[in-house]
């Protein structure tokens, strides 16, 4: 079976025609620009590869019900020209095939639960340390999802007392997008995340800070397996520093199973794997 | 059909048997002492009811996995004759029939969502606040469970700056239950909670403490409806004065559902009517 996937973003579509087993055959990346004009190098890029359906995983606010009337359709979202723009009918009547569509993170939980680094686990869930932070999860087999997609990204953390910065958030301040994203960091010490490697308190107070979000995570949702990605995710032994912060924090209160923060397996494939297994689904 | 269930509790164990649309027939509540002691009541209030299968809702911590070896066998408690007991084991032995076991919570959870306060919801969680603070959730028709069952009392939370109680959780000290179940109102103002009903600043504070966990349930699992039991929520006007805080904490980043935060719907009954549902899907 042939399928089709589009990773929409904020900066760029990736597109990409696969198998149902997550090979990739082909791809191809737009600009988002407008939602006509990128659109259509998306239906150029598509015509004639003869895709049975299509999965998408979109930036947000975007409505991820199924059974809601604004199915796939943008939110609120700053990029103006694709508020309440019906991205999936759109697609789904040009196409003229069965579309579904989730969030970016739930499509990267996806790719990386089915073919990544949580292949073996029951449920899973995939984080994004980068211009923002956000976070997907499967469980019970399926895409997490409730009255709206989840926002982890905006979790109320304990700040470090020697941390003046006051956070970067429009709606909470210093909420973890606000403290720990790649911006935040950036904002706080004066230099892009990847220029202060080498700087130790940069990376003891990220811990701290993407520790308390895992521990919220893991005493909710209780996945089997965490999934941490994103540029910021790239230093080197953040991984190890935010698991020994996470056990300082939650005192064996419950036993971690073994290698329970992982980097990404499909590297930066997650999401657009991720929208190809959604296809597989698609009415 | 008849089914039977039990609320298996630190104190007591709730018998019923019911059907399937969660009427309850007949029901007995025993002391919870020894295991075969109180199993013995248990099963001579079973004894010729001809029962075609059972649903416990268990105290914790337990292993829910029901493809575990395990599964159904009590876990580490304090309340040590119970410690490594193979609850569900004994019971589908001694009884005869296919039973099916999920934490105490997580059947108030599965209650509540089929016949009480959620049942026009397509998920749902569930908290009681009370000796502790537990919480269950249903998420895509199914009871939550991860590596193990959920364990969303002990969140951590933003102390109240006015607050010098220190907190009573033996893992976490401050973290949500040990800063707001009923022992830590009692110990911080010494008073039971039902006689501080005329201290505002008591109810503020607690308002402001469980607001902070239902954000964090709110962005990680979106759920449509949460309903809040317990002893402490008795209190009068609480679950108003928690979507309050709600609403400031979240300055709408994400619109709440009309009646978001409600009562039990089967007030004392939710764990026990959700073991007969959960009886309906033994194996
Ligand atoms: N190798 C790296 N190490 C640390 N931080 C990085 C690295 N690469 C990118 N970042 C930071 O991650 C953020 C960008 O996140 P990224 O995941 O690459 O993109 P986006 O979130 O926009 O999809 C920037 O703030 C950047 O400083
Ligand atoms: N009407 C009430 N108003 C406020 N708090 C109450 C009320 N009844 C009980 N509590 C408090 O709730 C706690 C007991 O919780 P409860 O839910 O009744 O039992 P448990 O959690 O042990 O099953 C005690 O700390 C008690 O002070
Ligand atoms: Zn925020
Ligand atoms: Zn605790």
């Amino acid at each position: 079976m042939r399928y089709g996937a589009i990773e929409a973003g904020g900066t760029k579509f990736v597109c990409a025609v696969g198998d149902e087993h997550g090979n990739i055959e082909e791809r191809a990346s737009f600009p988002t620009t407008k939602p006509e004009e990128t659109l259509q190098l998306v239906f150029d890029f598509f015509h004639g590869k003869q895709i049975e359906a299509l999965g998408v995983g979109a930036f947000g606010p975007v409505d991820v019900k199924e059974d809601s009337p604004n199915y796939g359709t943008i939110g609120n979202t700053p990029k103006l020209q694709w508020k309440d723009y019906p991205l999936l009918s759109e697609l789904k009547s040009r196409l003229g095939v069965p579309v579904r569509l989730d969030t970016d993170v739930n499509a990267a939980a996806l790719g990386e639960y089915m073919h990544g680094a949580a292949k073996h686990a029951d449920s899973c869930l995939y984080i994004t340390v980068g211009t923002g932070i956000g976070a997907g999860a499967i469980v019970n087999g399926e895409t997490l999802q409730g009255f709206s997609h989840p926002e982890m990204g905006h979790l109320l953390v304990r700040r470090n007392t020697n941390d003046a910065y006051p956070g970067k958030c429009p709606y909470h301040k210093d909420c973890l997008e606000g403290l720990a994203a790649g911006p935040a960091i950036e904002a706080r010490w004066g230099e892009k995340a990847q220029k202060l490697y080498h700087q130790e308190a940069v990376w003891q107070m990220e811990a701290y800070y993407l520790a308390q979000a895992i521990m919220s995570y893991t005493l909710v949702l209780s996945p089997e397996k965490i999934v941490m990605g994103g540029g910021v995710m790239k230093k080197q032994g953040l991984h190890e520093m935010i698991q020994q912060e996470l056990e300082t924090l939650l005192q064996r209160y419950v036993p971690l199973p073994e290698n329970y923060l992982v980097p990404p397996g499909l590297e930066d494939n997650a999401g657009i794997v991720g929208a190809l297994m959604l296809a597989k689904t698609a009415k």
